[in-house]
C-alpha cells in the first residue's frame, strides 16, 4: 500500500488520495447500507490519463481495486471487500453541451444522471433512462449495471443509449469509441463488453449518450386492476393502440400500495384494496390524441370488468405525485428490518404462473411473510421483496426464477449479493466464457474483483 | 483431412459432407465473386449438436474452418483460403411461427432473412431489417456481420434485432439466451460478442428476433437536391417534423444516377442531372397525415430552393420501382470491370466536407475515374465506389475517412478485403483487445482465421 501511494503521490495531485482518518463512512457500502470494509485508501483522479496510471501501477503492484460512482447500487458491487483500494470517478463529472447533428451528449463517468438529463433537457432532447437515484448515481455507474427503470418500454436499457465508451483496461491501456458513428463495423464493437459487466473488465471513464427529441406532453393514468391477467390483457390493448408511444407500465402490489397507503405520508391515488395498480405513461407527440385514446383503451376494460377504478392526472401536481410515490415504494421497502429484496425478470407469458407458484413457495417457508411487488411490468421486471430473511426464502424465489426461465438479476446487477444465485440463470458453459473475458481484459483479477463470480482460488 | 471425414462421416449422417466434385464452384466466393480456393471439403450439420461435434473435431485436430451463409457478403469474410473446410448452415433453415408475447421470432442460421420477414409479416409484425439480398442471405450471416440497410435510421441494425442467440465456440461448447428477456443482467450479456465478429469468435446457430408493429402505410418520396448541405438542412426538417415515422433516408449520386438512366432498363422518377437525388420513406401510423407532413417539409424546402424537382410515390406499383431503381444501384457497380467499393460511415456533421475532399483525392490519383455514390445517408452510411482499381485510390479514400474520424466497414465488415486498412479506424489498443477477445474464445485460431486482423505469425 505504501508502495502504491507514493508511486501515486504526484500523479493525483491535491486531495487525490485519501487514506486513514480522510476515509468517509459512505464509503463502505451501496443502497443497501454500509456493510463492507472501510478502505484504507481512496483515489481520485480527475483525467482518463490518471485512472490509466492508477490501474497501470496497481495492476504492476497486484493491488486490487474497487470502483465506486454514485454508490446507489443494490448488489454489493461497490462494497469494499479487504485489501481493496476505492477507485472513485467523483472528480470527473463534465457534461458537454449536446451535440445536435448526432443527437447525442459526452459525460464523464462521474457525472449524476441528472445533471446528464438536465443538459439534453436544456437543448430539448431527452436522454432515454430515468431511474429513482438520478440525482446521485453516475454515469460510469449507469453503464457498468446497464441501468433500467421506468421507460425501457420506450427507450431501452442503457446499453440503448451508448453511442461510445472510453475504457481504461486493467493494464491502463485506454479503449475509445467516442466519435458516435451510427454505424461503424470496423472490426468487434468492444464498447459492448463494458456495458453491465459491472466494472469487472475494464473502468469507464467517458460516455457518448444517445438523446431522443423531447416528447411534446406526458399523459399519466394511475389505474387499479382485479390481478396480473388483467394488467396483461390490458398491456396488449394499449400497445395495440398507442404503440411506442406507451412510455412507462409499472405495476405495484396491493398490499405495498395499501401498506404505504398507512404510513398517510403520500396523496394516494386511488383507495387501497385493490389486488394490483397501475402507473401508465403515455408520452406521444400529440398529447391530447394520446389522452383520447388512452381513455377509450381504460374505458373499454372497464366495461369488461377487466380494470377498476383509474385516474387520470390532470395536473403538474397530480402527474408529480403519482411519480413520488412510484419512488416511495423502495424507501418504504429499505426501511423494512429483516426485508430480503429480489429483482427479477420473467417473461410476460409466464409471469401470472410464477407469481402464484413463488407466492406459495414461500408461505410454505415463512407463512406470516408479506410479500411486496413492484416493477417495470412492461419488461417482465419485478421487484420482489419479502419481509423476513430466512435464506430459504431466497432459494425458494430463485428456484421459480429458474424454473420459469427468468433472470436473477435484471437491472441491479449482480454484485457480490447475487453471486450465489448466477447459476440459477446461467449455464456453466457462460459463466465459463465469462471468466475467460475476465482473464483476457484482467488476467491478475485486480478490478472488482468477486463480483458476479468468483476467480479460480477466491474463497 | 481424411482423419476429419471418419470421424464426422456418421455424425454429418447423409449428404453431410461434400468432397471432392460435389463441392461447387459457388464455394469460392461471395457477392464479389469467385475468387477463393475450391475448397476439400463441405460440412453440413442439421443441428446445433452436430455444430457442436463438428467445431469439438476441428478444434482437437487443429482443423482450420469458413463458415459460409447466403454467399452474399463484400467484405471475403466467406471466401475459403487454402487448407479451410467450409462448414455451411443452409440445413438449418428452420422459422418458427412468432410468439406474440414477446413480439420475438426464433429462427435458425440458414434461415433467408426473407424467410423470417414473411413469417412475420403472416403474423402482422415486422424484422425491423431489410438489405438487397433478403432472399439469399441468411440470419446466421446477418447476425455476424451485424447487418444494417436501409431502416437502420428507425430500427437499428441488426443487433439492435437481437434478443437471443445460441452460439457454438470454436470448443464445441454451446452458449445459448434464446428466452428472449427484456432485461437480463445475471452477468456478462455474451450474445453482444458474437454480433458483428463475422464468426470469427464462434458459430451462431439460433437467433430470437425482435419484431415490430407492422406500419400502417407507406410513403415514398423520390427528390432531387442541389448538393449535400441541401440533404442535410433536409434530414433535419423531416426528423423535426415526422420523428421515429422517417424510416428510410437514401441517398443517390447524381453520377450513378445518370450512369444507370442511361442504361434504360428502368423507370427513372425524375430527370438526370441533378447533383443528388434521394428516397424518403415515412412508416408511420397515419399514412394520410405522414403524406401531408412529408408534402409541406418537400414544398417549403422546394420554396427556398434547398430541393429541386421531387414526386410522391402514387401507387404500389411506383413505390416498387423506386425501391427497384435502388436496388439496381449495386448492380450497376458490381458490373464495372476496375471498380472499388468503400462502405465507410461518416459523422453528419462531416460528411460534405468529407465529399469534397475525398473527390479531389481520387481525383489527384486518377482524374478520369468516376465517383459513383449511394447509400443511407441518414446513418451517414455511403458505398462509395471508383470506376479505378489504382492501390493508391483505396490508401487516398480511407486516408480521408482517418481524417473524418469515419468508419471503414460500416455494415458490409471487414473480412479479408477490408483487412489492410483496420487500423484506419482502429487503434492499436482496441485491436489488440480484439486479439485478446480471439484468443480467449478461439485459442487455436482455427474459427474464420485471418478475417478482420491476422492472428501472430499468420503471413
Amino acid at each position: 500500500m505504501s508502495a502504491l501511494l507514493d508511486l501515486l503521490g504526484d500523479t493525483l495531485g491535491p486531495g487525490g488520495i485519501q487514506t486513514g482518518a480522510d476515509v468517509e463512512a459512505r464509503r463502505r457500502g451501496d443502497g443497501n447500507g454500509p456493510h463492507g470494509v472501510l478502505p484504507d485508501c481512496v483515489l481520485r483522479p480527475r483525467t482518463t490519463e490518471e485512472v490509466a496510471s492508477v490501474l497501470a501501477t496497481c495492476d504492476r503492484l497486484g493491488q486490487r481495486v474497487v470502483v465506486q460512482g454514485g454508490l446507489t447500487g443494490f448488489a454489493g458491487g461497490a462494497r469494499p471487500l479487504a485489501g481493496e483500494v476505492v477507485l472513485s470517478l467523483e472528480r470527473m463529472r463534465g457534461v458537454a453541451p449536446p451535440d445536435p447533428a448526432s443527437a447525442t451528449i459526452l459525460a464523464e463517468a462521474g457525472a449524476p444522471l441528472e445533471a446528464v438529463q438536465q443538459a439534453a433537457g436544456s437543448a430539448g432532447l431527452l436522454l432515454g433512462v430515468d431511474i429513482g437515484a438520478r440525482g446521485s448515481c453516475t454515469i460510469g455507474g449507469n453503464v457498468a449495471t446497464n441501468a433500467g427503470g421506468i421507460r425501457v418500454l420506450r427507450y431501452g436499457m442503457f446499453r440503448d443509449q451508448v453511442a461510445g465508451l472510453e475504457v481504461v483496461l486493467a493494464d491502463g491501456s485506454v479503449l475509445s469509441s467516442l466519435s458516435g458513428l451510427r454505424k461503424d463495423n470496423a472490426g468487434y464493437d468492444l464498447k459492448q463488453l463494458f456495458i453491465g459487466s459491472e466494472g469487472t473488465l475494464g473502468v469507464v471513464t467517458r460516455a457518448r449518450l444517445r438523446l431522443h427529441p423531447k416528447p411534446a406532453g406526458e399523459v399519466l393514468a394511475f389505474v387499479a386492476a382485479s390481478g396480473i391477467a388483467a394488467v396483461l390483457d390490458l398491456l396488449a390493448r394499449l400497445r395495440a393502440a398507442l404503440g411506442a408511444s406507451l412510455s412507462a407500465y409499472e405495476m405495484i402490489g396491493g398490499t405495498l400500495y395499501q401498506a404505504v397507503a398507512l404510513e398517510g405520508a403520500l396523496r394516494m391515488p386511488l383507495a387501497a384494496g385493490a389486488p394490483l395498480y397501475l402507473i401508465v405513461e403515455v408520452t406521444g407527440a400529440e398529447p391530447a390524441r394520446d389522452r383520447g385514446r388512452l381513455e377509450a383503451v381504460l374505458g373499454a376494460a372497464a366495461d369488461e370488468g377487466r380494470v377498476g377504478d383509474a385516474v387520470l392526472a390532470e395536473s403538474a401536481r397530480d402527474i408529480a405525485d403519482i411519480w413520488r410515490l412510484r419512488e416511495a415504494l423502495g424507501r418504504y421497502t429499505l426501511k423494512l428490518a429483516k426485508v430480503q429484496g429480489f429483482d427479477i425478470a420473467i417473461g410476460l407469458d409466464r409471469i401470472a404462473a410464477f407469481m402464484e407458484k413463488t407466492g406459495r413457495a414461500v408461505a410454505a417457508v415463512s407463512p406470516a411473510a408479506r410479500v411486496l411487488v413492484f416493477g417495470h411490468l412492461g419488461d417482465g421486471n419485478l421487484h420482489y421483496l419479502v419481509d423476513d430473511d430466512d435464506p430459504a426464502i431466497a432459494k425458494a424465489v430463485y428456484g421459480c426464477v429458474a424454473e420459469a426461465g427468468g433472470s436473477i438479476a435484471a437491472e441491479h446487477g449482480v454484485g457480490l449479493d447475487k453471486k450465489p444465485y448466477l447459476s440459477y440463470s446461467r449455464s456453466a458453459a457462460e459463466i465459463n466464457a465469462m471468466r475467460r473475458l475476465k482473464a483476457a481484459f484482467d488476467p491478475k483479477g485486480i478490478l472488482n474483483r468477486g463480483r458476479i463470480f468468483d476467480l479460480s482460488g477466491d474463497p
